[in-house]
């Protein structure tokens, strides 16, 4: 993996840049859908691709383990070819969902036991097995096992679990190192910085997360409940350890200012389920601001979703026939909210990437900030 | 709206014909997916246009009528617009979905009173509101209000509710001929024979419908219930009467070996929920015979849903990755499953269009059908 910067903000800790990965190169700042269980939901893999612009997807380590399982994703030659997408694809190693949706949780030094959500076998994931795990899905980028830990959280939980996530990071280094991808390309590893939201302890794991000189780093265990500005805060601390010339992934952030904002703080890649999850209810993220589209005032409104609007949801629908889907229970409801949520994403991180690049991102970022944060 | 016969089958009754509408030429013949509530569940426009060969798709009077409301369908200039469909619409008259779905019915001379299966309210269909709504609606073809009797029905029932639906449908005639199309183009109104499984109300039916002399004639109250035998022998002598030289619907109908059938006893056009419903039950039609995708014997299956699939479904995805989505009850699985379904039905009546006009349908047929019932 390769990763270049293009162009540094003045007036912000902005980045543009570029990441050459086995399956492409991915423009920075960018943001990456979510597809947990080797689909982003209710999305076509081409619609990704040709109408929303994705140049990364995510994969989840513990959902693809449980199912489809790795025989199949290893007898297909890994993930990209299992649900046919040819471009870059990171896992996250599932840390966060061991904690968040299994049972019966058993946290030792070796690894976490726990029940599955779906059936409630048990299953027992170590740094070692993650790595092996994501060998074999084949993902482009691989995730540390961590613990993710919870909001609130007591110092010295958040301490004892910052050190153990670092002892783990080790032997994922090493067991990653010890092996090589199966699909006759190269994989990468990110480490994780944890730490709650203690700034000694978040100077500690980036200082820990750096020393290991891995490809790029990783911010974990934010956007799990905190404040905003205790997220930020947190992020600016660790983005001024962080070496400057690796790309920086803030984990599951977040709405549309989150993102601009950690943008302005040195961060160059984001993923969050909020675009797809919101857009299943009906919440859409505009250039103009937010609008829930079950609301009767969209009615009989023909006017598009998003004057800004890059995708064909955009381009081809009006407000009213949205509204109309969503109360009657359609799933192209589903679908052509999800493709304009994404589509929105996308476009708001080319639209910084640009910014970034002319040289007036502070600016234009204050002003779509207060933009996306109007509700409508 | 002006129908060629281009050919006939020598071995059956079989023809390939051209209908001719504002929107567009058909090619019969035809299979034409639901669009109950102004979306064929699950697909896009666009993929029903170029990956399905959708020539003409339904929309459903009763559903329109009550979600979204004529006064948005009427506000954005007809159906065709407010969903960005722009080749022919037929709508079902309702009066299916008004026995079906809806609640304390009282059919009276004058109409039918019954209570909104979505909120309970009261509500007043006649033949001339259900002309006028369709005129708002837009369709290229509208339907004639009717009474589709159940299965079974007692022999008095069915001849009293064919005579209403017979003067119902004088009704209608006089309406749609005293009004016009609201958005600059023509519309037709096909009148439905019934009688039930009763020959000799099935040719009272059908005589009364011919002297009419409407455009187009279509067939309902069949595929109720009744032995597909049942089904076949009222088709058949329906068909004996109905003029050949206008186009003849079989309302409801039916499987893949259902429509073959009918295809061979002279019908041109059909619809259907299964190919959709079928598929979000994971029930797949192919040109091998019919699969349950959820069945366990898929899951390492990386061949294609069908060899013969004209779909990207077929083309992108194997029946591992289709399983794999249906047990994860993700969205996209609905989807690929309904595109699949319904570029199978478009298929298999283009082929058997290729097969009238080559002179080999009846064999063809004869082996497809073996074909298509196969449990595989």
């Amino acid at each position: 993996m390769k990763f270049k910067i293009c162009s540094v903000d003045g007036h912000s800790k902005a980045r543009a840049g570029e990441l050459l990965t086995a399956h492409g190169t991915i423009e920075t700042p960018i943001f990456m859908p979510v597809g947990t269980a080797g689909t982003v939901k209710a999305v076509h893999q081409h619609e990704l691709e040709n109408e929303i612009g994705a140049q990364i997807i995510l994969g989840n380590t513990y959902h693809l383990f449980l199912r489809p399982g790795l025989e199949i994703i290893e007898k297909a030659g890994g993930l990209h070819k299992f649900i046919n997408w040819n471009k870059p694809i990171l896992t996250d190693s599932g840390g966060y969902q061991v904690y968040s949706l299994s049972g019966n949780r058993k946290i030792k030094e070796e690894g976490v036991k726990f029940a599955s959500h779906i059936d409630g076998s048990k299953l027992f994931f170590t740094p070692e097995n993650v790595m092996d795990t994501q060998r074999t899905i084949g993902a482009d980028i691989m995730m540390a096992f961590d613990e993710c830990t919870p909001y609130p959280c007591e110092y010295k939980y958040a301490q004892k679990s910052m050190e153990m996530t670092h002892r783990w990071l080790k032997r994922c280094v090493t067991r990653f190192n010890e092996t090589e991808g199966k699909y006759g390309y190269d994989q990468t590893l990110f480490p994780i910085v944890q730490g709650s939201v203690y700034k000694d302890l978040r100077e500690k794991s980036a200082t820990f997360i750096a020393e290991q000189n891995l490809e790029g780093n990783a911010i974990g265990g934010l956007s799990v409940g905190e404040p905003a500005e205790e997220m930020y805060a947190m992020t600016e601390v660790v983005c001024s350890i962080l070496p400057p010339e690796k790309p920086r992934y803030l984990m599951g952030v977040g709405t549309p200012g989150n993102i601009l904002e950690s943008i302005a703080l040195g961060i160059d890649m984001f993923d969050c389920v909020m675009p797809t999850r919101n857009a299943r209810n009906g919440m859409l993220f505009t250039s103009q601001g937010f609008i829930n589209i079950k609301n009767k005032k969209w009615q009989n409104d023909l006017s598009p979703i998003d004057p800004e609007g890059t995708t064909f949801a955009d381009r081809n629908f009006s407000k009213a026939y949205l509204r109309h889907l969503f109360v009657a229970k359609e799933i192209l409801g589903l679908q052509l909210a999800s493709i304009h949520n994404l589509g929105f994403y996308l476009w708001l991180v080319k639209e910084a990437r640009k910014h970034i690049i002319a040289g007036d991102f502070a600016e234009w970022k204050t002003k779509m900030v207060k933009q996306v944060e109007t509700r409508l």
